[in-house]
């Protein structure tokens, strides 16, 4: 009796025990100097004096800050502003998501205790059944949630009402956190500093130049808006295809790395003599060299690939692919440019609004549409079946999950599986562990897949990967974790019956309320606080810094910094609030589970984004509506398994009434959408128009021309383009105010903190050269390129 | 045996000998010149002079004009050219749809006489299912069609490589027409003459005034506009609920005309005395009183209601409502507003494209997007019932179709129907005739339903009416005359087991095809050259004349000019298309029928197109995109269908060779859409800029300011307002050149023809007194209304 309430505490006991050790851990690491770089690489890279300026040793310094939770403090007192400042909107918006989720849930999982769960548990249904059939598992649980409920009851009435209390509930959250988004997205677009992104237009499918035409694709980009958009073009850079002329700087910097590696170590260490290494596989066969020659040898010989390379992109139009960078005078005119069809073929000369530089991924512009499509299909077909057949690891969860078949394997498992900590732990813990390591690999293989699609900018690609990565984790572990029998097979029986969806849900949600609480406790209550450890990063940097770190290039590099990884957080943050509304108005003791699931969350990903991300790119919360999307998906699903449980349970009176419920949630959809999503794919003219004035006043003496040069240019061009000029020494780069040494190798990687720099990026530009960047006061008919 | 031929043959020469008495009647009917009025009204209102020259009688030039089939020469001479000037695009479009579905349709027909039906032929299934069952049908027609192939053939593979080809070529019939309306299109508006729609925008959706701003309406949209479009703002209309007044006006001139009727009638037969009425129901009961007293008191009295309504509209904001039309600088300005979002709320200050003055409709201006959305979901659920539940009529004629059902009635009815005659009528032509009744009251039912729905255009309005009429058909005519049961209790199988259908499809389609031929030589054979006789309108028409026609504006209404009915005959034709392209595989029999069908119709309608619709409005081929995406649906059912009929022939080997096929449909159609469909929606930027130069050259003394004060005025404002005037006569009015006499009333009813003559509109324009004009250059803060 009660058996799995027992278990649901012994997992909770371990889950709970496991996250405060990580955060007693964590507490602990993050006063050790040594440790900085793994948890404050963001707050490094923004602010470096802050870690320095003291001139105590790093003893001194832990025992001065024995306040052990003061972190929780910080991350917790920063408001959003400060945050949106310095982590960004995207960020910022993750963090809305929890606290969205927190609202939306609280009052539900309060009416679930207060008024569904004494109903449920004042009813016997479930003890009837046991009584019936004593082979049927007797759960505790189950006497909190609506299958105590019996056949027929006009209990379920405050079911009904409950869930379309929740329903217009959900509603309202949603609309006012979508409001509110969309207010704080208008907001910061507006009070961004002048920026290149917001002056220009990413044209593609420009018409190909004729093999007899003598007119350069820069200069018919410059003809066609000059034509098309008179008075408000500006200029444009068209997209060169630097992507080989990458790959070999990228190589070059990787041996001129390893030359410097190999001279400080043989200064360090002088009687070791010249290293040497064989040139064979792995290096440990064929003949032996001598590694600093070999090294500045193929060095040299990577600079000449690298200067030919430059100078194909430079002399000819070999590299020029049929896409460009179209900037406006003002921002009222790149926002027309970007809503309007210009052609009057509607598939040539697409406008659309340019990604910032930052977020532009190179190697995706200039594939043409055909291409785009065609492996757009290709890589749905993958996803597709990827979704239905990836199941394999998910069963295996699912036979471990189960105790029984565990104590089949034989007498020794038997003894220790009924041990009851393992017991718990089996059933509790290791189930959601397993389940959690095979899905962890699943982002990495889906953002490839959506690069492979040939989206033009980052924030798109992770956008894509993480609807893919919702819809796997929609399938396989909701549905995986509730039907049985083989999800292709369940795929079809729905399409060729698809009115029998609800009682399947309905028949199979009620009974899975314990599996997921313990799911919930896994991921959450354990998983986030070693989210905050960073266990394996904290061991791969000390492994690296002692391993292999020579140059300070190794130590940048062995900090290994990282963005957030939206697309693994939000679809799972989603997958969370599924369970929640599905739950809510079925089995609410599920609810105070996720709850305190969600505010761990919060503090931890919080303190994550003040300290440990990078933020490689902004999209303004681009992923919002995704995320609203998605809980209206959610709601359905909800809304149907109601319908179904309600059905099954024979309650002819009170099921009929739940159908106008999804119609509802549909019909709200439509308008949510429409009153917003266009903020987050447009520019409206009226805030585009309202930036143009202000900033004419904010920033008088500020020049379109600063920024229009250097910003939208393959990151390779700016790198690679030095070479040609005798390969000027960093020192004379210095002398030139080019590139502050420091900052040249995150230039490099990012090419818009040279727009945000503009003044000091100027001058003597080597992009300039290239005379790939063409204003309109410039070009004449005789430009090349 | 072959008894479904003979029918078939009997209701062939019913038909064609209806056809022939029909075209003989009307060749000799457009002879007489009583019936001018009937046959001609739209080439009397294009050119009146054309029937008043001769001085013959109307003996005289009805032995003159002998050649009776003249008129099929006229009007198969006509270039396209000269019938997109005088006829309009939208009408020849309907031409073009006639044209493609010949082009698309005769290699299959071809094909399948030469190839498919000696397949079929030569096998013998259908004659081994009679001799198993010698109750089954023996049918000759199914003979010819896939039916006769065994079960298991390899024979099927010639229909699955039939299915490819025909697919195939529609996809580049399809694809090639739409290049080519897409031409057309683009050309015709390039040819334009310059017109105010082609540089104004509808603006919807503005934010109410508040009750304590001062500001009026007309102020805000200056105000907004020439913030958010700076340079290329023009002027505005706001639009005016005009509507009471406007049924006031037309009550006015329908008592004003009674009055000279009654005063004409007195002069002509003036011994009678002055003519009595009672006030009464029917003019049957009440006090008996002098007629022409009592109309005149009546038309003062609305003439005084009139001027109250008009002083309201004049003085106040009462009638002002949250809509306005924007005219800019240039159609390029025109092109950027109606694609962008200006306002940061997406869902205020709607943009777009300006319908034609004559194409708004003005009741529906100013409805808002709430209100059209609720009305729009009423009208929807409205007709899902009505397209499921109006099967009655539609299973009366299933009933009539069977011969055996008839006999069942009794006795005499047997020997009736047992007369090979009547059996090919009864079974050939009643059934076609009574569906065709029922039919024909339902478009009318359609479209008020989608004016209901409030859209800003009567093209609009139409479109909509011709995709409800065009699933009505599809699921009544087509699905109701092939399945059995009722429509929702299939719809239900349907929604719930939604991969039954190619196998209901491929069961039901191929014993069909006799009825649908049937069909087809009712509908077209006969039914075109009856559309071309008119004999309903003739009638009437003469019967209004002998009793009804007094004044001279009597006679005008008698002539009762219509438009033509896209909403009826597209939706028609395509229903032709799909069948076609249904049985194309399976029964190619019906295919030359249908070729007949359209070589009538394309003959007939172009000789109704130029003598007999008015042209009310032109929407420049914005139908053929409604026309493009049916064709796909088309084809899509047909390959469903193949599929079915395949597997149920248990073709294993060839029917998964089957299911690529929609799926190729589905991707080609994307593509498609996305190629050629923002075309039809948007005016492509290039395209307006062009017009804006080369119009500049070719009418350089046009002035934008003499078309855009008048255009976009409610209609019975020019009516209404020039009541306030102490009621000028029409003398008066003629001495101040404002309307000539003859082009009163059609201006009333269709206000752009003002537009297309603005000069004689101009100077002391009412509608400029009205003050709800306002140009950029004179608007000033105190400006009123």
């Amino acid at each position: 009796m009660g058996s799995d309430l027992e278990n649901l505490g012994v997992a909770a006991g371990i889950n709970l025990g496991l996250a405060t050790i990580f955060i007693a851990a964590y507490s602990v690491a993050i006063k050790m100097p040594i440790n900085t770089r793994v948890y404050f690489p963001a707050l490094l890279q923004r602010d470096p004096s802050k870690f320095k300026e003291t001139g105590k040793t790093g003893l001194e310094r832990f025992m001065l800050n024995l306040r052990l939770l003061d972190w929780l403090h910080g991350a917790l007192k920063m408001p959003e502003e400060e945050l949106i400042a310095t982590a960004g909107l995207d960020a910022v918006v993750v963090l809305r998501v929890f606290f969205f989720s927190m609202k939306m849930l609280f009052p539900m999982a309060l009416w679930g205790a207060i008024v569904l769960i004494p109903i449920n548990k004042t009813d016997n249904n479930v003890q009837q059944q046991h009584a019936v059939n004593p082979k049927s598992s007797f759960s505790a649980v189950d006497q909190l949630s609506l299958s105590n409920v019996q056949d027929r009851s006009d209990r379920m009435w405050a079911h009904l009402l409950s869930a379309y209390m929740f329903a217009f509930w959900a509603y309202y959250c949603l609309w006012k956190e979508y409001e509110y988004i969309t207010r704080l997205r208008l907001g910061y677009m507006a009070d961004l500093q002048p920026q290149p992104d917001q002056f220009t237009v990413l044209t593609t499918e420009i018409p190909k130049v004729d093999a007899q035409s003598s007119e350069t694709m820069s200069q018919r980009v410059a003809r066609y808006f000059r034509v098309q958009y008179p008075d408000i073009y500006f200029a444009h850079n068209v997209v060169i295809n630097a992507n080989p002329l990458w790959a070999l700087v990228n190589k070059r910097d990787k041996t001129a790395n390893k030359v410097d590696a190999l001279r400080i170590k043989m200064e360090r260490k002088p009687r070791k003599g010249r290293p040497m290494h064989r040139t064979g596989f792995l290096g440990l066969r064929g003949p032996k060299v001598d590694s600093i020659d070999f090294y500045e040898k193929e060095l040299s010989q990577l600079r000449e690939e690298a200067a030919t390379e430059s100078g194909i992109i430079q002399s000819s139009q070999k590299r020029v692919v049929n896409a460009a960078f179209v900037t406006f005078r003002n921002r009222w005119g790149a926002a027309v440019a970007a809503q309007t069809q210009v052609s009057k073929n509607p598939q040539l000369w697409i406008t659309s609004w340019a990604p910032e530089p930052r977020d532009v991924y190179w190697p995706n512009l200039g594939m043409s549409k055909w291409h785009q499509g065609l492996r757009r299909l290709a890589v749905g077909t993958a996803v597709f079946f990827l979704v239905f057949f990836y199941m394999v690891p998910i069963s295996l969860v699912q036979s471990l999950a189960n105790l029984d078949s565990l104590r089949h394997i034989g007498t020794p498992v038997k003894e220790i599986v009924d041990v009851p900590v393992i017991a718990g732990f089996v059933s509790g813990f290791l189930p959601g562990l397993v389940l959690k390591l095979f899905l962890a690999l699943l982002p990495l293989l889906l953002r490839t897949m959506s690069t492979f699609e040939g989206h033009p900018s980052t924030s798109t690609i992770v956008r894509q990967a993480a609807i893919k990565v919702y819809y796997f984790q929609l399938v396989n572990v909701f549905f995986g974790s509730i039907l049985t029998g083989s999800l292709f097979e369940q795929l079809r029986s729905f399409v060729s019956q698809p009115t029998k969806l609800p009682e399947t849900l309905g028949n199979a949600i009620p009974t899975k309320s314990s599996f997921f609480i313990t799911y919930i406790m896994v991921d959450g209550w354990a998983g986030f606080p070693a989210e905050l450890l960073r266990l394996f990063p904290l061991l791969l940097y000390h492994l690296r810094v002692a391993l292999f770190v020579v140059t300070d290039k190794d130590r940048e590099n062995a900090m290994n910094l990282q963005r957030l990884h939206y697309e693994e957080l939000l679809p799972s943050l989603l997958f969370y609030i599924l369970l929640g509304l599905v739950y809510a108005p079925i089995a609410p003791l599920l609810l105070p589970f996720l709850l305190l699931f969600l505010v761990i969350g919060y503090v931890v990903y919080k303190n994550q984004i003040i300290n440990v991300y990078e933020r490689q790119y902004e999209s303004s919360a681009g992923l919002w509506p995704f995320v609203a999307n998605r809980v209206i998906v959610a709601l359905l699903v909800a809304q149907i398994t109601l319908l179904g449980v309600l059905s099954l349970k024979l309650a002819s009176k009170v099921a009929p009434f739940a159908v106008p419920l999804p119609v509802l949630t549909l019909v709200y959809s439509v308008w949510l959408r429409d009153r917003f999503e266009p903020n987050f794919s447009r520019y409206p003219l009226e805030s585009a128009n309202e930036k143009d004035v202000i900033d004419s006043v904010k920033y008088p003496s500020w020049d379109l021309r600063d920024i229009s040069d250097a910003a939208y240019t393959h990151p390779a061009l700016a790198k690679g383009l030095t070479l040609d000029a005798a390969i000027p020494s960093v020192e004379e780069l210095k002398e030139q105010q080019l590139v502050p040494v420091k900052a040249k190798y995150r230039r490099a990687s990012n090419p818009a903190s040279a727009a945000s720099t503009p003044r000091t990026s100027r001058a003597p530009s080597p992009t300039r050269n290239g005379a790939h960047v063409t204003t309109e006061d410039e070009l004449d008919p005789g430009d090349k390129v």
